[in-house]
């Protein structure tokens, strides 16, 4: 899945180059790069479809060169994870009746791939062997309010059934869900065959298997871009958490631990990041730091910054666009890509 | 004099481009420039002389291509303006024996150009007539601490007889000089005639004029530049104010307003510029403020910066450097240099 756009890394991310394009650490490879990386090792690489918005098309083809364009799956609009979902697996049951089936947000990031690809191969086998929806799990480091948690039923092993899943925590639930230990984060990387998640679509979002069914015949063809076009604005617009996971009665996760982040805000990467004497974060440029704390600087290759006095801020340059603003403060940064995208007619979106 | 060295300004005056070469208010003219262009409507241009250090010969030429190289004056040692002058003053007396001569730094801000051009003249009627030493001192607009101070003798009129020279005032005493209104701020701007600036030589810097006086017959020659590094070392390292202006006693100001500062610092940009509503000055870029107050923000032209929650800071972007720094500590921005120079050795200079 590549096709977000959001705005929390802006001036890093922008509208006509998204998170998942980006080489965040000046590691040479962008998100989805890293995330093509992992997952080539486990899967064909002829297998693997990245579904995305038609402007980035170009971008996707252009990172990753050893796909080919069919693999590349254009939705005309945004219509979240369900119905994107929903085309890959249309496309796959097109081809064949038998399938083991990985989705995977393009965005995140993994640093213990070892332990990453021993986790898959570990689900694969499971789900190969049973009709169920598997959702990797991630044991929590730290009382995260940023990310949804998984509760999972006694037992022992790292497969577990789910128990509930909670969307955000406040600060005091977070800690609970931190100290109880029967919570983990929910990654948002699923694993299931291809009948499992046929069955579930049926069953829970009929009308959504329905609009899709009605491609037969397309899949794989010319025609398919038009069908595909003129469907989906009248596709439902949800999430496959909320439309499937957390209603289907066949839900398991993997409880697994390969350093993840999903990398949703400046202060996600701060925490992930390594840090100085003085918790300051410097990311791809030079930093220079004179009574100056728990900051992140990110600015472009080869830039020195001098920063004085400052105090948990983000300082953040991308693209001729500088972003000084408290780390406490982030949210806004939302309101003011859209101050400036008024004020200068999306020059600098 | 275009010599200066300036770090003051860093990152934008670096060692090879300091502050007179730099275009601070994106007016496609830089300070030498500007100074440059108010000179010329005074003075015939081939009757300008450029004193700098030699490294900056083709800044110079580059920037002033109006010249021609033989009036660029090159020093091979920094030895403050005494032997800068004296230097100017042997190329005219090998030339002419009556001369009216302006001496001016290149790196100060006026903003006032008529008035400033009428000072001139007025000056340079009075010092025609009269064997005096004349600077043009500046109507205080507020008890700066960053300047010195002359306090004029009474009587009435702009041109008065010179009491006292004062070096930078602590903040009470430049309170009381604000008040008084006998006190004006030296701007170092100065006008003299040939056998007014020669006798002061003799008379109070008689090692330094013997010195020039030896290069008698090479002014003007082939053999001038040969002459002048050799002598150079052993000049006196001294200002004309502290060798000359506060010694002689034929001292006169004219009491002028034409809008001037010298830019020494962020914080004489920041007074001299205009403010928006929170106060914030914005130079050359495009910035948008949100909790922030008071700061100066420089950027590179097309640049776009969001700055949230900053309070009387100075962010300033010069060729791949950043500084975020405290407006009251910019003092500490030569430590910063100096530091970053031994870190980086020299690379970000």
């Amino acid at each position: 899945m590549a096709g977000g756009v959001g705005s929390r890394f802006w001036p890093f991310s922008r509208n006509d180059r998204p998170k998942q394009f980006l080489d965040f650490f000046g590691t040479g490879r962008s998100l989805l790069q890293l995330t093509f990386d992992r997952f080539s090792q486990v899967v064909p690489v002829k297998n693997i479809l990245v579904v995305t918005n038609h402007i980035y098309k170009d971008l996707i083809l252009e990172q990753l060169p050893e796909i080919s364009p069919d693999q590349v799956l254009l939705e005309p609009h945004r219509r979240n994870t369900a119905p994107c979902v929903a085309y890959a697996v249309s496309r796959i049951k097109a081809l064949t009746d038998k399938a083991n089936i990985i989705v995977a947000p393009s965005d995140h990031l993994i640093v213990k791939e070892g332990a990453f690809l021993d986790t898959l191969r570990e689900g694969l086998e499971f789900i190969e062997r049973n009709n169920v929806l598997l959702t990797l799990g991630i044991q929590p480091s730290r009382p995260e309010t940023g990310y949804g948690y998984i509760q999972v039923a006694e037992g022992d092993g790292a497969l577990r059934k789910v128990k509930t899943f909670t969307e955000k925590p406040n600060a005091e639930l977070a800690q609970v869900f931190f100290e109880t230990g029967e919570f983990y984060w929910n990654s948002g990387i699923f694993l299931w065959n291809l009948q499992a998640i046929d069955e579930a679509y049926r069953t829970l979002l009929p009308e959504m298997a329905h609009k899709f069914e009605e491609g037969r015949g397309k899949w794989n063809t010319p025609d398919e871009q038009k069908f595909v076009d003129e469907m989906y604005p009248a596709c439902q617009n949800i999430s496959i958490d909320y439309g499937i996971m957390e209603k289907a009665s066949n839900v398991y996760v993997l409880c697994s631990d390969f350093g993840w982040t999903d990398l949703g805000t400046w202060g996600s990467l701060y925490e992930m990041s390594e840090k100085d004497e003085q918790r300051n974060v410097t990311l791809k440029c030079q930093a220079v730091y004179y009574d100056s704390e728990n900051n992140v600087v990110a600015l472009p290759e080869g830039k020195l910054v001098v920063v004085q006095g400052l105090d948990d801020y983000i300082v953040a340059e991308s693209d001729n666009v500088l972003l000084i603003c408290k780390k406490s403060d982030e949210q806004r940064i939302r309101q003011f890509v859209n101050d400036v995208n008024v004020m200068f007619e999306g020059e600098y979106n």
